[in-house]
């Protein structure tokens, strides 16, 4: 297990021209800058921020984080303050480096349960969703000799993009039914309306926010007047979380994305290009002058096949071109895109396909690719090269992956 | 660094029913005739093979790949035989483990040009590409003072997909030229066609098989008709390979993905659905009836985003559904693919898009995904579970990452 007390960072001062290529880079000015966007606008609106670490899965990022959040006075902040989870990997690590308040939301199947028994054992203050009778019993069952219980929301389906039950329907009354016995406690109600991430504009991201919180409320509300105690209302979403104008109802708000921003960000308003903080390092390893191509050594396993946004966005292809200090290359909110990519190269073109407008530069030229959707593009790294200011390698930070 | 004399693999055998979800599965017994099959032809054809390690990225994997090789006699095979990697940290940990005739096969660019000369020194025989005279003239520049030549191969079009120099063209002989001094040796050239990923048919595939074959030893007798040494003629994928008639001219044969095969293998016609190896266990983890949704815990982050063929090929949206023991689930190639997917969500869809035919399966049943691009899919598990023929969890593999 990893100790508590440990350094999660180990100095590492290098200029950006040493690296190997691919890398992934994470600009800490930005980072720090968006973390404490979002920590401002929580504390603002006074509602409790429980970061989802599913973008990072880095150990140094949720500490910076939960420093973003005390130093605001975000409701619920703390030195290793509450977390969301997509997996059980994630509550591992971060239980054993000292994070306990744990929401692992993603809904909870019976080949997991020895595995929830085992955090409640370690002391981790764990929260499970579901959202069927089924699994409701079924956790029931198994949590009935437990010590300790585990603490249960009801997914809601607030936006029909995923799971969830319809916040006005008679599922979400017997859901809560079915859990009986002292290894369970119904804690409330949960939603994420991934719908944001179709909404053209302010006003669009404003009215799917509070779709959002009305759903999740109502549902909660239900669950109370049916005489179930529900005292957590969590929402949301980065897009959600920024542009929401009111949370009246809701205790806590869940955003994952916002740490680092992306191109999918970019497209629906939420920041501009030059938040976006983390990018892969490229060098151009070649060039096919008849087509108009300039190879990168960033294909798909660095970059990862996320072609983000559909339907009327801009297509950014598999990530937009910048120079090496992070500056987007061309006018308009960049030129050139990776077009498509193999395993280890990335083909770049003009946005217009025009082959008269390669991007012609010598080979061994330093490139950032800004992701598209930077929780997909990470996962395909092993560690962070942390920029500093002046644009230097400080530190590198480790990911972890797996299940 | 790894010891080269510890055992591969470690024994764990447990039912399949005990994995947590979603895990990814290699089936041994299918492991082992793609591995025979792919020996049988090269020794057939009686050229050696260099196997692509890039797609599985496991020692255990290379060494039962050396073992097949060894046993259908394929030319040049040994116990640690000749590997290709698409990655140096590919060859770190191949080298570090015995392996020491080793192709990388992605442009070499000048920030890389220490990491080759660490594997140099430390006893490997390590072969790069590049396509440009920059390239040339840099990498001679700096190993000028290597104790130790490196080896290079002059990376050749025969497709247009990707990079390379054409065959007859100008810049072939002035790439020769500008390798120069004593830390560099031409050793020939090397190509790829991905162009085989777009064939249609049996036909098709043995065309662009000797389309690749006669562009690289067209390459190969122009630089020796111009007084160049080049010894090796060094191509292929997985569909040239299988389906070339005849390799008159060609010294070594790349391919990668024949060891697990998958969904774009299957549709080029290079495999059945039956013979391929890998595959994602999951788990159902919810409905939505009223779409016709089934839910899974495979998201992105377990199957990749890669989507497989487009054009003319039968679209298996993020993969196809199969059940706990692997058999394909409905008539005609399977009903039920992974339509769309968030990152630890799948939802699972009949192919036709109609609700009324939901894959109703209780919360908790475990299905298989077969991966379209097995090199993708495998890419995002830290380790493989290998299945023996009961069907049971025999050992952990581990994978490695990065660059």
């Amino acid at each position: 297990m990893h100790d508590a007390n440990a350094p999660l960072t180990r100095p590492l001062t290098r200029p950006l021209a040493d690296l190997e290529t691919p890398a992934l880079l994470l600009d800490e000015p930005r980072l720090q800058a968006n973390l404490q966007r979002m920590a401002a606008r929580m504390a603002q609106l006074g509602v409790r921020l429980r970061p989802h670490v599913k973008t990072a899965k880095c150990l140094p990022v949720a500490a910076a984080t939960d420093s973003a959040n005390l130093a605001a006075g975000v409701p619920g902040a703390g030195e290793r303050g509450p977390i969301t989870v997509s997996t059980l990997r994630e509550a591992d690590q971060f239980a054993a480096a000292g994070w306990r308040d744990i929401t692992y939301a993603v809904g909870l199947t019976a080949n997991k349960f020895a595995h929830v028994h085992r955090l409640l054992d370690a002391g981790v203050a764990l929260t499970v969703i579901l959202d069927s009778v089924d699994a409701a019993r079924a956790l029931s069952a198994a949590a009935a000799d437990w010590p300790v219980p585990v603490a249960v929301l009801i997914e809601v389906d607030t936006d029909g993009q995923r799971a969830g039950l319809r916040p006005d329907g008679a599922a979400l009354l017997e859901v809560a039914a079915a859990l009986s016995g002292s290894g369970v406690r119904l804690d409330g109600v949960l939603t994420h309306c991934g719908g944001a991430y179709h909404a053209h504009g302010e006003a669009a991201l404003r009215a799917i926010a509070e779709q959002e919180r009305a759903g999740a409320v109502q549902a909660a509300q239900r669950l109370r007047a049916a005489g179930f105690a529900a005292p957590v209302v969590s929402v949301g979403s980065t897009p959600t979380a920024l542009f929401a104008e009111q949370l009246a109802g809701v205790t806590e708000v869940r955003a994952g994305v916002y740490v680092f921003m992306d191109l999918m960000m970019a497209a629906l308003g939420v920041c501009r290009l030059d938040e976006i903080a983390a990018s892969v390092l490229t060098s151009v390893i070649g060039h096919q002058p008849d087509k108009g191509w300039t190879l990168i050594d960033a294909g798909w396993m660095a970059l990862s096949r996320d072609r983000g946004l559909a339907g009327g966005f801009t297509d950014q292809g598999l990530g937009l071109i910048c120079d090496a200090d992070g500056r987007v290359i061309g006018d308009g909110g960049g030129e050139w895109i990776v077009s498509s990519a193999n395993q280890e190269h990335g083909i770049v073109t003009h946005r217009s396909g025009d082959p008269a407008r390669r991007l012609d530069l010598p080979v061994g030229t330093l490139l950032r690719v800004l992701p598209n959707h930077a929780c997909a593009t990470a996962a395909q790294h092993p560690h962070y090269e942390l920029l500093g200011a002046d644009g230097a390698v400080r530190q590198r930070w480790a990911r972890f992956m797996g299940w």
